[in-house]
């Protein structure tokens, strides 16, 4: 006779911590841009070409931004240049978004994240970047993506043309949550890469990158053909 | 009285040189490719893999290539993923293509150049490389292009995944006609910018492209995501 086996172990009760969960939860959303946007986005692309001391190269203005965006005929989701725009909030985000945002969410279900920030964050332009629909709601970053294609594995892949975060959000996840809604959407698709180009000074991005299981290829040049070059170029006989 | 003006020197006739016009005309058309390309497109692919010593990267077959260059529903030309194939004949194409390449060509009318070369090209591929429809004309080369977006400018451009002309071929001024192409469609859609990426020990084409008046932006690095590092960045929580 075997012996009978001993009683199960009780299952430890979870242990409650003895301080209180993190006072700044900030809780952000991944979602589709529309051409309701453009302000932000405007102001966001400004606010990247100073920090990438590119401000000289910047002329992109409201109108051009949404004729070239967000054309009347748009193209079918995710087939040309596509903006993702990063909101937070310090209240949870409705599961039912508002009109405005529902509307052209149809086919993209925006993404949550609720961050546990240690201190609370100072947004000096929060007003600025408030969003129209949602009055707790602040735009603090924006991703720019669009698909290209590899010749050797004739695949499809998306190339982040920008990724911006605010000032005071950054070093906090968010940045990656962008990256996140890239690389998620091209395995969705089946497609094969994500590829961008970084500045070479911009050392905490590269780390940034490499930490996410990029490659940095330092045998690429880039190489550009633009302005008066461009049409010089183009008109030769 | 004025004295008479002397009458007008005789225009000197057209020097007709001594030597021979030179006997190798060689003619060059560029058109888009169709899906009758997808085989010849798959093997320049692999010659380009080998000449960039990458080709443990290649990975495509002609049906990989049907599939993603030539989708069932194609989207508006030059709106995504285009490939210009360039062919070389003994003879001057005709006006009027063939049936097959003029199906295509509505759009976009093909560009035809007369190159005058000091030896004949000997191009042991021929066969392998002869047109399906035209019995003396023969693919050397192509392009792949899309659209890109600059947030800068606000603005759509073209960017160059791959260019390429197969050996016999190079430095007679193929592919600067391959470049062209790209860069006078990238003027007529009022686009900003042509971009690409070079290997640098490539010293020949990096000189080839400032010819061209391109820049080549040394403080961009090239980042890629792809594989099992982008799978598994896709799928954490």
């Amino acid at each position: 006779m075997v012996a009978a086996a001993p009683p199960p172990a009780p299952i430890p009760e979870t242990t409650v911590p003895e301080t209180a969960p993190p006072p700044h939860s900030l809780f952000a959303r991944i979602r589709l841009a529309s051409i309701f946007d453009v302000n932000h986005i405007q102001k966001l692309i400004h606010q990247m070409a100073v920090y990438e001391r590119l401000n000289h190269q910047f002329q992109a203005t409201d109108a051009s931004l949404a004729a070239t965006l967000f054309p009347e005929n748009p193209p079918h989701l995710f087939t040309s240049f596509t903006v993702f725009i990063l909101e937070v909030s310090p209240n949870p985000f409705p599961s039912f978004p508002s009109t405005a945002a529902q509307q052209i969410n149809t086919k993209f279900s925006p993404i949550f994240k609720t961050f546990n920030l240690d201190f609370p964050i100072e947004d000096l332009e929060k007003e600025t970047f408030r969003s129209m629909n949602e009055n707790d709601v602040v735009v603090a970053g924006f991703v720019l993506f669009f698909p290209h294609y590899s010749t050797f594995l004739a695949k499809p892949g998306f190339y982040i043309e920008n990724l911006f975060v605010r000032e005071p959000y950054r070093k906090k996840g968010f940045g990656r949550l962008l990256f996140k809604g890239v690389a998620t959407q091209a395995a969705k698709m089946g497609y094969g890469r994500v590829e961008w180009v970084v500045l070479d000074w911009n050392v905490n991005a590269i780390q940034f990158y490499e930490q996410m299981g990029a490659q940095i290829l330092p045998d690429y040049q880039f190489c550009r053909l633009t302005g008066e070059a461009l049409q010089t170029f183009a008109h030769l006989t």
